[in-house]
């Protein structure tokens, strides 16, 4: 339907023209905008008025396009995302008050870990997340409680992906990543040290929603050395289940034993 | 460009879908959405394909469609919306806490107020608001606000607009709104009672940026008759100012005099 001459849909355009948009450039030119997506400027011309009648690109007073909160808008109504957010908020802010490190909140896409909240903890440690940002599932210890609870075709096609080191502590050796997984599933927690930036550790939890399907990765961050697990992970879980049931869910029966630490 | 028979364009009717889907209905099937959309099956059917490609749509076990995480992202980087939401939070918070009354933080959006974010105080009062959801700005005190601060041709337009009655306490007549715009010029707040539901009351403040610019308005919705300005405005105020500082702004050179109450 409505493709180009190269075979590109209207549709698969309009998406990079407002991926271009990021939040270290939340403001563009027309002309830089076409470059950045490569298409000739009367394309991009054409695409972005469009945009404009429909609200979801304005311009600034300097002649800048940038994303409508038309944009937002459609986006946050009927949103899973922003549901999952919203029920999360309060849990993370008990978490983040109690334990005076960051706090986030990941969902799977594909290979990655996407991030919908992460709250900040000032004067704590390194932390990279951002909300709206992604990580790599073997990079983080979200995405490892992910891989930990997936079902196990796509574990195994994970352990035989080439996977990259991103610090020296990033595991990639598929044997050593099979027991890592291992234990995630018996311990209910995943504690990984330096494995994204060196001067951090992620403490993460599933957040069950029914019949054990995890939906949500809930992590504290933490300075490395500082993995007071004993103290920690009670937390995490506290704070997992009254997500699980701000949800709708019933911690129990969703998923999370009364476990042992 | 890629118009149908019809001259609708392949971006406004990818609107049209994504903006079926709301909070009260997240999950759709494609014959209920193509009948919402009012397009043929066989259009929305393909729509619906290329949008799955992208992730912005994606079926759940039901078969039903719903919006993708991948939608949300698109959405959530380089948003303004996002990042005004994300630089008021912990004022909000502190508002919340202190006060135990709803808050909400509202952008212009046209003719109506678009709601950023809203917390709740379990147990107070009837707030209607929803994140992502509209009043009109008649009908609330955050858009009376806004209005206070319109260019004059704005002010004239919405003054002249036939407005509707919400409750028997909104108030419609042009030369009564043109006295409440100024007391909320003079006084830098604005207190309406009942005026979109008859059991509660808006009280709210502009949030500056830079040289006077009101990006957003920032509100408590209290119980009616529990307005107690005395208190409740300065807390406002705080908070607001600390919203434009946390913006980059400088509160006293964006236009918040020391005012007094």
């Amino acid at each position: 339907m409505a493709n180009s001459p190269s075979g590109e849909s209207v549709i698969n355009r309009v998406v990079r023209v407002l991926a271009a948009f990021t939040d270290d450039h939340p403001a563009i030119h027309l002309r830089q905008l076409a470059r950045a997506v490569d298409l000739p400027l009367s394309t991009a011309h054409r695409i972005v008025a469009e945009l404009e009648v429909e609200g979801l690109l304005e311009r600034d007073s300097g002649g800048r396009l940038r994303h409508g909160h038309r944009l937002w808008e459609l986006a946050s109504r009927g949103s899973r995302a922003a549901s999952l957010r919203e029920a999360a908020l309060p849990a993370m802010e008990d978490l983040l008050a109690q334990t005076g490190h960051h706090v986030s909140l990941g969902v799977l896409e594909g290979t990655d870990v996407l991030y919908l909240e992460r709250l900040t903890s000032d004067g704590s440690t390194v932390n990279i997340t951002r909300t709206a940002g992604r990580l790599p599932v073997h990079g983080c210890s979200a995405g490892l409680v992910f891989m930990a609870h997936a079902p196990e075709a796509d574990q195994e096609r994970f352990l035989h992906r080439r996977l990259n080191k991103l610090t020296n502590a990033t595991v990639t050796d598929p044997e050593h990543l099979r027991g890592i997984l291992a234990s995630i599933r018996q311990s209910g927690h995943c504690s990984m040290a330096g494995i994204i930036v060196e001067e951090s550790s992620g403490i993460s939890v599933p957040v069950f929603a029914d019949r054990g399907q995890v939906v949500a990765s809930l992590t504290v961050i933490v300075p490395l050395g500082k993995e007071d697990l004993p103290v920690l992970v009670p937390q995490l879980r506290m704070a997992s289940r009254a997500i699980t049931r701000r949800l709708g869910f019933d911690p129990v029966a969703a998923g999370m034993q009364r476990s042992s630490m």
